[in-house]
Formats: structure tokens, sequence, C-alpha cells
């Protein structure tokens, strides 16, 4: 039997300011449940159904769970698996491996551009993504499900990205709408920063000032605007190809 | 005052079968109503709040609507301007110009899909798309709000697509995990038809046989797949430069 106060404990991280504060997230789809299992990410606590330990002898210091205290731990309408606490990777922007391709999000508010741009990242081999702070959130349910096991290689930070970009001697580009074109431009280099901003409001005019490369995807008909997740991949796939 | 059986009509459009059955769709929100009531579309009737009428003397046959009226016709949970009904475009594939890039779209059943596929097109300049009768419908309101303006521009018809393909002469490009890159494939022809299965299932086994072309976009990294939409655009993004 679960303790009510790790029920309430694990409810409270259904809110992303706790979750933060306490440098732990939920993983509770089956699915996610095995891949975070098989990952790198450190695991802090199992609770699994018994349908689920019938499955398999996993070998992790598990608590079992029943079906009527999942429900009210978990974020999901239905969940018949259990539930994982998860620590978030060390976001110090000092992790940032700086020789490879890293993208660069500013204010990307919603979730389903969030996840399509970390499974393209993934597909392109881009392993780094800064977010600015408010970007959505990516420890949510909704995104971990979403990106299908993209999340487990890519790693996301969330930083100040005035203070982050202002430090890089490298190429910052950014997909803008007058810019130089992505058929032309020469992207041979393959690393550097790529900057997207959200579709309602471009990026934050502080950051401008970094940018050392305005990128533009040609447009052959009508539309004032790209998706912000279809923009990232048809630049990353001119960048790498 | 709206007469009951009109607010009854009008309710019975939310739903997919009715408004194919009487061939008309619900617009409602007010950018989509100012979009298409500049457009060519036929809007068949016009019901307007006080409220949107004060801004502006529209020349429209109109009937006014109070909220709570609105309140039980529309599908948003707000929504002070009106609605209109409108005549859905002659659907027959006859129609279908054929010297362009034309779209096909099977069993693509993500509103969000869609609607990022049809505002893509939109701004590669593809201005008609062909569904098959499993693919989300497009006239929901949703996917009609969220193509900002794209709708418009770019023709969707639903039809079989394994009789519809069988008697296509050009080129059938298909999206394919193991074609020829998209990074050296000849696109220089820029027309015939861009098959776009479901990421889960990909095409119905009957039309591959139609297939003249299958490409496929390279990966760097390890994702399985990219989202439809993304990968439609990043392809559209090589066929037109």
């Amino acid at each position: 039997m679960i303790p009510k106060n790790k029920i309430a404990y694990i409810r409270s991280l259904h809110d992303k300011t706790n979750r933060i504060s306490d440098g732990v997230f939920l993983v509770e789809w089956r699915k996610c449940m095995l891949e975070f299992m098989n990952s790198d990410f450190e695991i802090v606590e199992w609770f699994f159904t018994e349908e689920l330990v019938l499955q398999k002898q996993y070998k992790f210091p598990y608590q079992i769970v029943t079906i009527g205290e999942l429900a009210r731990m978990t974020t999901l309408t239905s969940n018949d698996a259990g539930i994982l606490l998860v620590k978030m990777l060390d976001h110090r922007v000092s992790k940032i491996k700086k020789d490879e391709l890293v993208l660069v999000l500013d204010k990307i508010n919603d979730p389903g551009n969030l996840w399509t741009i970390i499974r393209t990242a993934d597909w392109y081999g881009i392993s780094q993504i800064i977010c600015s702070p408010d970007t959505v959130d990516c420890y949510n349910t909704k995104v971990l499900m979403a990106t299908m096991g993209s999340f487990i290689r890519v790693s996301i930070f969330y930083t100040d990205l005035d203070q982050y970009l202002s430090e890089i001697q490298w190429k910052i580009y950014w997909a803008y709408l007058n810019g130089e074109s992505t058929h032309t431009k020469d992207f041979s280099a393959r690393w550097g920063y790529l900057v997207i901003g959200s579709e309602a409001h471009g990026i934050s005019a502080n950051l401008k000032q970094y940018i050392t490369d305005r990128v533009t995807i040609p447009r052959f008909g009508l539309a004032e605007s790209l998706n912000a997740g279809v923009a990232t991949a048809v630049i990353l796939d001119r960048m790498m190809g």
C-alpha cells in the first residue's frame, strides 16, 4: 500500500513548478516507462501494477500499486502500468557540447511544436536543444509520450538565452522571414546554433544582436508562415545535406 | 430570433456525416469568418452577433443572433462573432487540375497533421490535396481555424485513391523509408503526385502498385520516423528548389 503522503507528493509533480524545484519528473505510460528503464536516466522510484510485473521479472526495487492508487497518482485518464519518478538531467549549460549543431528554441509554447522538434532533432542527429525558460516544459507527460523515444537521446536545457548566446563565438543562425535563402546558403560547417522563435512573435528583440546569419525558407505560395516544427525540419534538412 | 429547428439543423452540422450529406459546413471564428467572406466559397447563411455588425456595415443578408442562441449553435466554447453556413467545394475528382504537383494523403487521421499539411502546401504553392475517405475531415472547425487562411487557397478532395491513382499516367512519388534519397533525387519536373501515408501504417497495400518513385528523407540520427506533416514539408522543399 502506498502511503497517502507519497501519493500527495507524486500528485504535486503534476505541476511544473514542483517538478523543477525537486528536479524530478513522472514517466507514466508503459512504452515510455520501458524506454526510460533502458536509458541512462536515473530512476528514483518505481511503481508497477501487478499486471506489469506479471509480464516480466523486473530487477528494479519496485513497489506494487493498485489500479485505484495509481488513478490518484497518474496524469493519464487510463494507466494500467505504473509510474516512475525520474531525475531530470543536469541542466547546467556548462554541460552543453559546443562542437556540433545545437537547436535553440525561444518561446515555443505549443507542446505539439516541442515534441515535433525533439523527434525531428533526433532524426537529424541533433543531440542538444536549449530552450528559453518560457518555452513549454519538456517534462510534461504529453510531450514525453509524443516524442516516441527521442526524448532519451536528445538533451534539453532551459536557460536564459540572452546570457547564453552573448558568450557564443560560433555561427548563430536564425530562421527569419527576410534572410538568405536556405536553398543557396552554404551550410557546409554543420555546426553552430540554429535559433527558432515562435510563429506568432518571432524571437525576442534582445537576442537579435547575437545572430550572425539570417536564413529563410523560400516560399512558392501564399501562406503567411510555416509551423515552427515544420520550419525547423526543413532547415535542418538543408543544413545536413 | 432564430427558429428552434434552424438551431437544431446547425447543430446537426457538428457531425461530419451530416456535413457531407448536405454539402455544407460551419465557419465560426471571427478571423475565419472574415477569410471566408473574402473568398470564392459560396456562403449559404450568415449569422452575426450585434457586436460583429457594429464593427462594420456588412452588405451580406445576415441574421442577428444573440450570444445565447449562438452558444447553442457553435462548436466553440466561446464565440462572440457568429457563424456562417458555407457550401463545400465541388469535390468531383474530374475537377482536379493535372499539370501541377498534387499531394495525396492516405489515412492521415490526426487533425494536427492535416492542418500542418494544408498550411505547408500553401507555402509551397500546392493548390490541390486529394485525401482517402478515411483521412480526417478537413471541414471540422479545429482544422479550419488552424490552417490560418490557407484553407481557402488549397482545394481538398476526398475520393477512393485506388480508383483515382489507377488512371494516372504521371509520376507518383511515395514518401517511404527505403527509397531514393530526396537529397539526390532529380525533381526537376515539379509535377506529378506525392503520396503521404500515416506514420503508423504507411500507405494502403493496394496503392503500392501505382507508385513510380519511392523517395526517402536521409536520416542522420536515431528517430524511427518523422511526423507526417514534417515529412511532407521536407520533401516539398526538395521538390521545389
